[in-house]
């Protein structure tokens, strides 16, 4: 799992029908040496916020019963973070 | 999940049969950073198209419940895209 | 697999339901080559401590029979590691 | 999935149960970018192909209902591939 | 799937339940440019070793019936590889 920052979003008329309803957010990983990509948000955030995703396919746990066709999701909205090095 | 856009096709005669009957394209990611790859069309877009895809094992979900050894797949055609820095 | 060290936490109020009291800590992999990550914690580590984590949607197995959408996992507390060549 | 040419194979006698009577393949993408790898032969490939592969898990699918421990598949022979500019 | 040399070891006290019993053994992949990883080890192999390892949650499915939170498994001893170039 990262962080990121939500810094847009996109829309699709023609799309999996599993993603119908779903947003789809772009977000940029901290530390910007990553490429932005794009997450389907389970837990409603918005541009801006930092917040915590998950790739590959535990990804798509986020939205289950539905199985979706998705890599990406934003599951948490980070409050406070804290790197040390004891 | 990324977005690319369709730039070509490939035939298989000889191929799995779950992989029978299905579109294989050629998406090249947005950014040109990236190699090209292939992946199979869930959504019907065809040459020239900006898509939405997603890669690994959970693309194979679009195919549901047909189960397809395919680890990209083209989710959906993009309309509109924002990428924002607030 | 690979072996890392804890090195921070994060909280986030809102969340998936699934993450719901697992601590969420950043480990840097051994080597420094690799970027620090967010993995949950199955064994009770803390900070400072050198542990062995796994990824990708394996990683959640450690949380079975909850499934949960997280790709990185502490898994052991590591005692003794020895690298030769032979 | 991507594209490659098949350039090697390798022979274990001690080996998982579930590779018994596999054929296990060096593929080298195509681009030569990429450093080959070993994969499964589902579709009867051989020695100077050109051939589609998947990775990852779903890899395996080529196989069921065996569950196998591959990460890499042979899955057709391309016969015909078009990459354009549109 | 890559082959590598086994290398090294290590031991957890404290460690996933799923994981008691097995041996971690440190991989260098062929060719030195990858960074070595730890694998548990399916097949009996030992240090000096060539060995087919397959990466990813497929790794695990050497381990069924018991799932393992693993993401790297070493399958097969090598006795013979060839690679050619036709």
């Amino acid at each position: 799992m990262n962080v990121g920052k939500v810094i847009g979003h996109l829309y699709c008329t023609i799309k999996d029908p599993h993603l119908t309803g779903q947003r789809i957010l772009c977000v940029r990983p901290l530390g910007g040496r990553e490429k932005p990509f794009w997450a389907l948000d389970a837990v409603g955030s918005g541009a801006g916020e930092t917040v915590l995703y998950t790739t590959g396919r535990e990804a798509s746990y986020a939205f289950l019963p539905e199985i979706v066709p998705c890599n990406a999701a934003i599951v948490g909205i980070v409050d406070e973070l804290r790197e040390e090095e004891p």
